[in-house]
Parts: C-alpha cells; structure tokens; sequence
C-alpha cells in the first residue's frame, strides 16, 4: 500500500502557476512547492512539468534544481522525474560511487522491480547515458562482487508463478553444500541466486531452511567487512522478502551517527506510490517507534517536510 | 537483402484450402507444401496458420509434424513458426544438446540479434518454457563456457550509434595484454565482449589490429578443441561481420562429410527474409561455387527443394 496523499484531479495549469510563483520574487516559497510536488503521483507530476514547459518555455527540472540545495533538492529532482528516469539516474550515481559502487541501489533494482520495471529502467538509463547499465557496472567493479553485481542486474528473469519442486530440494542441498565448505563465492550460488526466478528461489530458501533449520542468511554472520557477502545477503534478503529488506534499509540510514540522507531519500520517493505503507508497519514493528517520528527527529526543514509529506503524515 | 521470393498479396484461405488438400488422400503432396511455404513471408505464414485453423478446427504446425518426417519436417516445422517462437525452439534445443551445448547458437542470438530481437525471443521462451533463456544456459553448461555464454545472452545491450573511441583504444590494449599473457579466459575479456555495444566492440578489434598489425583472430589458432575458446572466437567473428560469420556456418555444414543439416536449415530458415542475399555472395566468393549449386549437391528430396525455394533459386 502506498502513502501518497494526492487529490484526485488537480489542475496542472493551477500547479504550474503555483511553482512558478513559488520561484519568483524574494528568495524560493518552499513549502508551496512541498505542498504540490510531496503530495502527486507520477503520472499528475509528469503533466505538470509538461504544462509548466508549455506556459514558460523553461524546464522545470532545470529551474528546481537552479532554485533549491541540498538534500531537499536531491529529493525534489528525484520526485519530479519520470520514476523509470529517476531510477536511471540513482543506479548512475550508485555505480559512480568511490571506492566501490553502492551496491545495494543495484541489487534493489535488479532483485526487486519485476524484469519489465527493469528493462524500461535500463532502456531510461541508455537514453540518458548512451551506455548500457550492464557495461557501467561491469566497469566500475571487479573481482566476485563484479561478477555477482552483474549476473544480478543482466538477465531478462522469469516472473512467472510456475516453481519447480523437486528443483528447489536440489539447488537448496547445493547452496548448503556450499555453506557447509564456506564457500560463499562459488559460481552455483551465483547462478542459482542471478538466474532463477524470485518464485523459485524464495522456494529454495524455503527448503533450505526446512531441511537445515537455519536460514541461510545465518551463515553470513561474520564476515560483512567483505561487499560481496554483503551484497549477496542484500540479494538474498531483497529478493525473499522487499518490504522487510527496505525497512532495514531505513533502519540503517536513520540509526547511523549521521543520518544516509541518499538511502532515506531514495526509499520514501521511491515506494510512496508502492508500498511504503506496509514498508513502515513493519517498521513500527521492529523499533517500536513510528518511522515518521523518527524521521521527523534526524532530518530538518523543507527536507523533512517533503519527507512526512509523503510518507503520508498530514500537518 | 533477402533472398525469399513471395507473391505480394496470396489468399491465405487458398493457401489454407491448398494445405489441406496436400495432406488429404494417399501420402502427403509435399511439393505443393513447398511451393506454398517456401514462398511466404513471416506475416503472410502466420496468416495462413490462423485461417488454417479457423476453416478447419485444426493446428496447422501440428498437422505438418505429423504428416512429414526427417529434415524436411524439422525445417517446415521452423519455417511455420512465428519467427520468435522459432528462435526460442533452436535455442532450447541448441541448449539441451549433448554433451554440451550447441554454444554456436546462443552466440548468433546473444550477438546477432538486435536487443529488442533478443527480448522477443526471451519472452517467447518463457512462454512456451516457463523458464528463463538465462536460467536454462547456465543450467547446461559449466565452467568458463558458461561464464561466457550467460555473459553473452543476459545483458540488454547499448544498440545506438556513440562510440567512445578512447575507451576503444583502452579495452584494445587491455585484450593485447590479456592475448600475450595467453589469458583468453580472463574475465576481462569475458566482460568487453559481453557488455559493450557491438558498434563498440569492432572499434576496439579494429583498433587492436591496427596496433598490432594482426586481427585478435589470430591468438586463436590452435586450441579450438578447447570450447570455451572455440565460442570466444564465434562470438568476436559474429560481432564483427554476421554475414561473414554466416557463411562460415554454412561453409563448415556443408563440407563436413555428412552434412550438418541442423545448421543448415537453421541459418537457410532465420536469414531468407533478412540477409541470406549477402551471405550468399559473400559464399560464392570464398567457396568459387553457389550456394544453391552445393545445397542442391549435398541434400536432397523434398528437404532440397525447400532450401533451393528459400534461397530464392526458382526451378
């Protein structure tokens, strides 16, 4: 469930006018661009910026970006995009990321949008950087988390219901296999992990832990310093269960000293329109604080109001 | 160019009432088969399966299987298939061939193809499969073949035009290293050819044979009992020139000495209506004799006069 709060037809001839009033006269009315672009779906945000083209001969993505800074400029330039755009522009900045690429931004795509969601991103991203997706990760990593990143993020999955049985028992006993010879690394678990459907690996999982009482995400304990286990747990996680693996997204960004503004941002504009509802029950459950107290406590200002705006919080 | 010769506007419900009347009676008339489906283009054949079956309450494709046999009803069988759905039974069955996969095939798709051809194939793949091209590839094969051949089939390519020719030199000299220290499986070989653009990636060959003064080809030489390299080579050769890489298939099936009908009617089949006019000339002058005179030397029967009838040579 989404926790977007947007009127049924609001005028994008009024909204246009609105911004551009905000933008004129003494210093930006932030809180009248909050009010419009934190509380409007896709597809009303895209007439809006088509109207305000129209009316003003000017791109409003150009002149928001001229108008704010900062983290609320962040999130606004990624709200105001169209969602397949945006989601280009997150997987190039996490790829362009020193020393190694934010891995987690590439395992969210590749694991949780289905293989359509996915190919218009990919499609966004090559209109945008006239590269493939696949080429930019493959060049700016190396060694098993280059090759886990990109057997992830290339193929065209199946998203079918069709599960085989018998073959969740056999690829759960080689993944314990593997495990039991702390041999993490191996290309089977690769394979099983890329190349499977989300259906059929949530089956293995299932076996899995049936068969040996533990989940396989207990073998990873120790050894996170390493990215590529780090980023095969994240898989594994993302892929077994998404909502659970964004609240510990959220998690990590609000309880580190200083607060991830990019993995808080990229969550809430992202799944507002999805699922960021059952994404802060369960969060609720897990801290026992409501995420939009707690992300009224670490963030301040214009930011945090676009935030509550559309985490659903009304003032 | 193609080399298909078809009426620009048959009846398909003649075609249809024709079709019927080849398999009524004592045997089948397969010279009137030939002459109806070895002149129709992909749009005009799946017309006349659907008025076939909307006469006669009957499949067509299924009709034909049971009526012929051999070659000939293994290439009609191709031939009367939607061109996706035909590219996804030569793959499965190029996957599941023993011992090992027929790795020359997933090439041709994974390099020849277009990318949004490829996904095409893709989805008509999971439909008929309930599989994944990906999932099945890595399922059959192992070790560095397969580490290539998923790299290959996986990724949703750059198609466009741009052309980095810094980065063509760089990858050019990253490939001589790599062919000097014998590391033709090392991974970063694996990757230039797998994720850049094909545009791309013949800017870098080119690059590499200027510098020194030999094509990467070369490095090939001896060890193609080795598969792993024998599929690198088949796939730097369709990248770089398909219609040349064609007539090299073409040129092996037919001198081997029991030809090797399989490729034959696969490349015959897929490249009548697009290219086959070039292969053909490209054929002619590597071999001093047509194609049509060594397929009609090297087969025969009802099989013959279907290649002859695509490869656009009228009696």
């Amino acid at each position: 469930m989404a926790t977007l709060i947007c009127p049924e037809h609001p005028s994008p001839v009024a909204d246009a006018e609105a911004l551009r009033k905000a933008f004129q006269g003494w210093g930006t009315n932030e809180k009248a661009i909050v009010s419009i672009l934190g509380h409007r779906n896709a597809v009303q945000t895209k007439l809006i910026r088509k109207t305000y083209e129209d009316m003003y001969a000017e791109d409003l993505v150009k002149r928001l970006e001229s108008e704010l800074s900062g983290d609320f400029e962040k999130a606004i330039y990624r709200l105001v995009l169209d969602p397949e755009d945006r989601n280009a522009v997150l997987l190039n900045v996490a790829i362009k990321q020193k020393p190694i690429p934010d891995y987690r931004v590439i395992i969210e795509y590749s694991t949780i949008y289905n293989p359509d969601e996915l190919l218009a991103v990919k499609r966004a991203y090559q209109t945008r950087y006239k590269h493939s997706l696949e080429e930019d990760i493959a060049e700016h990593t190396t060694g098993d988390l280059r090759k886990l990143l990109v057997a992830l993020a290339s193929p065209y999955k199946y998203f079918g219901d069709d599960i085989n049985v018998k073959l969740a028992k056999v690829e759960a006993d080689i993944l314990h296999d593997k495990v039991k010879d702390k041999a993490l690394n191996d290309e089977e678990i690769m394979r099983i992990i890329s190349t499977r459907s989300n259906a059929q690996i949530v089956a293995t999982l299932n076996n899995y832990k049936d068969n040996n009482g533990v989940a396989i995400t207990k073998a990873f304990k120790d050894d996170l310093e390493n990215s590529y286990l780090a980023a095969l747990l994240s898989a594994i996680r993302s892929i077994n269960n998404p909502q659970k693996y964004y609240e510990k997204v959220l998690r990590n960004a609000l309880s580190k000293p200083g607060t991830d503004e990019d993995a808080l941002t990229r969550v809430i504009v992202t799944r507002a329109e999805k699922d960021l509802k059952n994404i802060k029950d369960l969060y609720y459950k897990r801290n026992s604080a409501t995420l939009d107290h707690v992300v009224g406590k670490e963030t301040s200002s214009h930011y945090k109001a676009l935030l509550l705006a559309l985490l659903g919080k009304e003032d």
